[in-house]
């Protein structure tokens, strides 16, 4: 089961490149030899990896600080290709002081490459009735 | 360009077997040589071809009638994977009487088959805040 490692790690790497606001990073981890895309909660869809990586690099300037919990991921793999599905919760801080905490449902897709595993497409939609319980929504009643 | 035909006819077969509500024609557009997924709105992941068929027999049981009109379908094809982003502006009737008109931002993963593109994953969540102005929007002012 190396696959599922690798694309464990390189899924988690995603999110490490995000919290970390390391725009090489982010790029490492996207697909370079297939066309990639990306749909950030709220924007149109961006194509290309020259589009998404310009609106990585808008995210983290517009970002204070951001770190996730990642919860019920689903890896799914078949063959050269690979799919993950899980909960972000989402704590962050933007530029302009406004403080966030949401919860977004993603597909992370991935192709296998010469290099290895690389993310090719990420949508992050929000989770607004996801039925997930968390031991933090008991500690407010 | 054929593959493009293709997938855009396979895409589109998702969606009139969706208003149909033809559990069969469902069943011929997903995959089964590949494990398949699938995200409906406010749902948990459904992983698995049996479970996500039951649930589209579900919703088919829940739903009176549905129709949706397609927007701003972006295709990409890497080798024998693929995906499509699109909107799905929805007008449905549930059998409890509600009528439902919501826009969802969807990604549509395809693997290419013995027999052809077939879907194995589907993720649908809701466009909250996608900027995209409808002439039906400008009506209500």
């Amino acid at each position: 089961m190396a696959d599922n490692d690798d694309l464990r790690a390189q899924n988690l790497a995603f999110y490490q490149a995000f919290e970390a606001k390391d725009l090489d990073a982010m790029a490492s981890v996207w697909g370079e030899e297939s066309p990639v895309s990306c749909v950030h909660p709220g924007w149109d869809p961006i194509v290309g990896r020259d589009a998404v990586l310009e609106s990585w690099e808008a995210i983290f300037l517009g970002t204070r600080a951001i770190s996730f919990t990642l919860r019920n991921a689903h890896l799914v793999v078949s063959g050269d290709a690979a799919w993950i599905i899980l909960v972000e919760e989402i704590d962050a801080a933007h530029e302009d002081g406004e403080r966030v905490r949401a919860a977004t449902l993603a597909t992370n897709v991935f192709l296998r490459e010469t290099t290895g595993w690389r993310l090719v497409h990420h949508h992050a939609g929000p989770a607004v009735s996801v039925p997930t319980a968390r031991p933090s929504d008991r500690a407010l009643n």
